[in-house]
């Protein structure tokens, strides 16, 4: 059985990395969303072990101290986290896994797992355009904006970390970007040498 | 201006490699195969500079002795070589280049160019089913197969010092996964973290 592969998908906010990791996986089979650990309480519908798991801030604090998680976060002041447990196993079961996460979380999670983790990195073909379109979203106070902007000038500079850049000029070419990823890294010898038995190149002898 | 990739693609003979190369080379812009030297004759309509470089066998041996060719071989009493000068301006100029060759030759061109070279080995599903192949297509004289098999023997041997290993089992997934090859290689940050500058990513303080 082949191994699982944890692609980590990331980029600053507003490039338009979830549209694209969700069409490029309803191409493929074998891959599915980690599924991460919150404090959050579950809303209508949500289901415990498939929308996330559910745990209380005891547990969640125990596992952060027990060197549970991959990354975690605070997000609008509830924790999130993945459990490095949890990636293991599915990527030993040969499941692929993408993770779609903030830039700094992406960069804690391959320190952790180097050999089983693909960086792909989503940029905007520019900073002014990553600007227009933060500020044509509307939504944003002003101040957001500019903690975004910020954030983003960071991110930007970490792309020499990623394996991958993915520059979403055209939504279609992004998307099949991610897609040729999926499939080469899958392929790679070094991934693949130790299952070269099933292809019984190392029995000829015995033919 | 990104640099071209130059792409090996190799693998014992009767795997189908031809057919799966043409294929993907025909859904892809900016790959073109590679130009060899020859010392055979050219045949009704074959263009010098296009189908092949003709040249003499004093040239040929000439271009050898200075180290001109990033591999070469004898085939039925004709010899065909790479030249190292022209692959470097194909690349220089942004093409990518397709190189169709054996195993051996594989390995002497990525000795000689590393870091612009993609090795892809493409197999059979299994060393019985490249046996049964050759042997359908009825062909071979008895030694040419004895001669063949052994010759795949050694080749598969090789499979560990490639990037890839596309195993072709379905036609139409081996063709798949060469584009996914030939696009995803094109996107390694590696590969275009010196060309950042058209993105403005480093421009930024000065907006």
């Amino acid at each position: 059985m082949t191994k699982g592969i944890l692609y980590v998908v990331s980029g600053p906010s507003g490039v338009g990395k979830s549209s694209i990791i969700k069409s490029a996986m309803s191409k493929l089979e074998g891959f599915s969303f980690s599924v991460s650990y919150t404090t959050r309480p579950p809303r209508p519908g949500e289901v415990n072990g498939k929308d996330y798991f559910f745990v209380d801030e005891k547990t969640f604090n125990k596992m952060i101290e027990n060197d549970e998680f991959l990354e975690y976060a605070k997000v609008h002041g509830h924790m999130y986290g993945t459990s490095k447990k949890y990636i293991k196993e599915k990527i030993n079961e040969g499941m692929n896994i993408v993770l779609d996460i903030d830039v700094q979380g992406a960069l804690n999670v391959v320190k952790k797992m180097p050999k089983e983790t693909v960086l792909i990195f989503i940029a905007p073909p520019s900073y002014s355009e990553l600007k227009k379109r933060l500020m044509n979203r509307g939504t944003e106070k002003k101040e957001d904006l500019i903690i975004r902007l910020n954030d983003a000038k960071w991110e930007l500079s970490k792309i020499n970390e990623f394996d991958y850049l993915i520059v979403n000029e055209e939504l279609k070419e992004a998307i099949n970007q991610l897609i040729s990823i999926f499939i080469a890294e899958q392929i790679k010898t070094e991934r693949v040498t130790e299952h070269l038995g099933r292809y019984s190149f190392f029995k000829i002898e015995e033919e």
